[in-house]
């Protein structure tokens, strides 16, 4: 079987660089080119942190990119106004686009769909490439219609700026799809001290823990009377988001249409 | 719609008991009578720990209990041996079984499996009843697609004999159905202490924990780079299988085979 | 060595059974009588439940309690308002009390500590008995002294209608003895749902989950740059407070004043 | 208050390069030179990676450094061999040492020994710098007063050659000092496939996780009627050391004997 030909956008960002390295590694993929803001017309070998990678060449420009790369997927992992305009050239030109962003309007999501479609290929965006934090949704989506009640707890680093997290509420939003509503806990329970009983999304309780040392921890609790269930992701470093860009790669290949989220290609 | 009615036979058993209560106090369900190895023709209220179920015969034979008491659904909670009889005559009176067992044979199981399909009515047969601890083993099975290194650990009160527990093995089965073979672990590890590395199914490895005060626990462990998922079910007390002893019956109403497994009606 | 002679006050009631049974079956400890409100005259075997215990006089009245059971030790487990009184009286006769309660006011727990140093014996007041929860309390002051940042999860049945639980309470309030003052969490942080980071307790962080299935469990988490320390407690029903009774009535023998809280026996 | 000037042997591995910005950054400190095998003569910062460091010699020969810097402490991270030799050496200059290794024997821990109390200064010497694990296994010592009954599971990335860890069997030994013999679980208790029940030293058992993603982590777990507890250390990478070199440097100041683990200088 022949290889699959890589186009990496964004190779010299965190993620970038671990999917420079994963697709250089594994054995069904080649990289074919990069596509970078800077250093046009050079070798990916020549800039520092990249000498393994002989034979890469860098483009700016994203046609030129497409045109001479002779690639079958191009992995996006730009920002979403980049990703967006790349997005479409890359489908505009026959290669399928896989792209790691939560930043696209519904509407950008809509001309995606149609431009993909039309051209019979597919697309895969995935908030999050992480397989595991994924799987941790869908599960707790599927608990949900066996058990009612659930508590979300979520626990980061101290950096962290908001509460609850995104993947707390994605996760929150998936649950409420299937739940039958209802007020948890005791109808005349009382916050002695206000906020112990977390955020509350549709009568399910969120509790975020901020904590030096932690990095990105989540685990959904669902009880019922005699035992309770707990599905728990642990995120320590970037590796993790990989082995979603991998499958993606795969994946696209297949797909004649957009893809939105990881949920939707694991069975 | 009319209620569902439910005989139980073995209602002075634990289970038996957890399964009076919750089909008398759950409003689709009606208590058609209970069948018992003794108390022949006394009614259930007279019988010690019972005095709030009114107007339930007890039968001992289970052909004229059948016969009387007008169910759809006989839910046995007694041994192997008595199940497996009173599975094939509840059948053949065109009424809907409900078991709970792990003893039954193959062959016993296909001989159910022909005789619901004669009858044209559903059959359900379930190893465990806890909701709980099904998705825990089918949401491992599942996860076994996208990680491969797998580690099992399973928590009991030290009275337990044997080790690993039966939870443990079926869910390493069911694992094993769809995992890509690994034997995991470095391929140099070395055991100081022999045992440190726990039982090895298919280079999946399981671990037996055994302390005063604990119930019964598992939690799947998988791991890849960068990030763990684990999925966790803590038994606390038989309540616990009365969500699926519910299930079921709903369940078994539509049925018109033999359906092996909670996972099965668990979508 | 003789056996230490023990009154149960309360025998009746849930502790109360749980501590008739230890004291029974500990060979160092032999049942002297019992305090009740009602079968004055009578005795324990009598009573439905307690056939077993044989020769065991109960008594309505202390001071003849006192008087008639040769006791080293009396172990009250009634109600605050009793206990006081029960604790005084038994003081005044020279037998050494363990109490369990939270309920007493300062100046009562000071004329108790009074009394018993003028009568040179000891007397042991514990809020809670279950020593594991003990030891996470103590536990949990001594790291605070090396970790600023902690933030508390208490799990609970959602029968429980105060939030957060008192143990929580209690180990913030020992954390808050020792912890150099800090408000955690990133200073700029934002709840987008408020409650997300819980209750504050002198800029540490409790959060409080409400499950059906769950009973009472409380963990601790302290992190630092590249780490976490959890300590976590989990009561899966009253025959854990009995370790704590045991260890009272046997240091209680050798105390000459009022020690309040297990974690002050605990080295 | 003047800052304690430091020296810092081996500056260039992992443990090195966190201890060169721990010193630099905290305020009570200052870094004075550092020891290495190499670049003698030069300054720090002419080094790649080590810019930001001004005005810090390289010493390769230790009498030199020693001579020249006007240290209080000299920290160790380089191998045993060197680290034996650094030590007795920094003693003979009226320098005190902190040092990490597990590779001393006791002849050359007891010549250290007489050699700090014949100079009245201070020498730390820590097989292990991450305050949390340390506290892990004090706690775990005091508590095994307490609970006899103990399970350790420690969980590694699937590069770990050796299991049980040298942490896990540390922390069983230190129990072994307290805990009464009993040999765990129920006298007939059965592997139904061999090593299920993990490890065993002095009748406590001890499990082996090693997964890939995984970093380093271990959890004791007492158990008891009606409640377990639990310590877990989560380690996510080498900054969790640096707080335990820090609280070394802090306290060798005020030492004036060898101190032989962290578990000694925390109260």
């Amino acid at each position: 079987m022949s290889k699959i030909r890589v186009i990496i956008a964004g190779p010299r960002g965190k993620m970038g660089k671990a999917a420079v390295k994963m697709v250089h590694l594994n054995e069904k993929f080649e990289l074919a080119s990069v596509l970078d803001h800077k250093y046009d017309g050079q070798m990916l070998n020549e800039i520092d942190g990249f000498d393994k990678y002989t034979d890469i060449p860098i483009f700016t420009n994203i046609e030129e990119c497409l045109q001479k790369s002779n690639a079958d997927v191009l992995v996006d992992l730009t920002t979403p106004e980049f990703g967006f305009l790349h997005t479409k050239t890359t489908l505009q030109y026959g290669v399928r686009p896989v792209v790691g962003t939560t930043g696209f309007t519904l509407t950008q999501l809509d001309e995606i769909k149609q431009l993909a479609e039309e051209k019979e290929i597919g697309c895969i965006i995935a908030p999050n490439f992480a397989i595991g934090a994924v799987l941790m949704m869908k599960f707790s989506q599927m608990a949900a219609r066996y058990f009612n009640d659930i508590e979300i707890i979520e626990l980061h680093h101290n950096q962290k700026l908001d509460a609850p997290s995104g993947t707390a509420v994605k996760t929150a939003e998936m649950i409420s799809e299937v739940r039958k509503k209802k007020e948890q806990g005791h109808p005349n329970e009382k916050e002695t001290i206000s906020g112990a009983r977390g955020a509350n999304i549709d009568g399910m309780h969120i509790h975020s823990v901020r904590l030096p040392g932690l990095i990105a921890h989540q685990q959904v609790m669902f009880g019922s009377e005699g035992e309770s269930l707990t599905i728990r992701h642990d995120s320590y470093n970037r590796d993790s988001f990989m082995s979603g860009v991998k499958l993606s790669i795969e994946t696209v290949m297949n797909a004649s249409t957009l893809i939105y989220g990881l949920e939707n290609i694991i069975e």
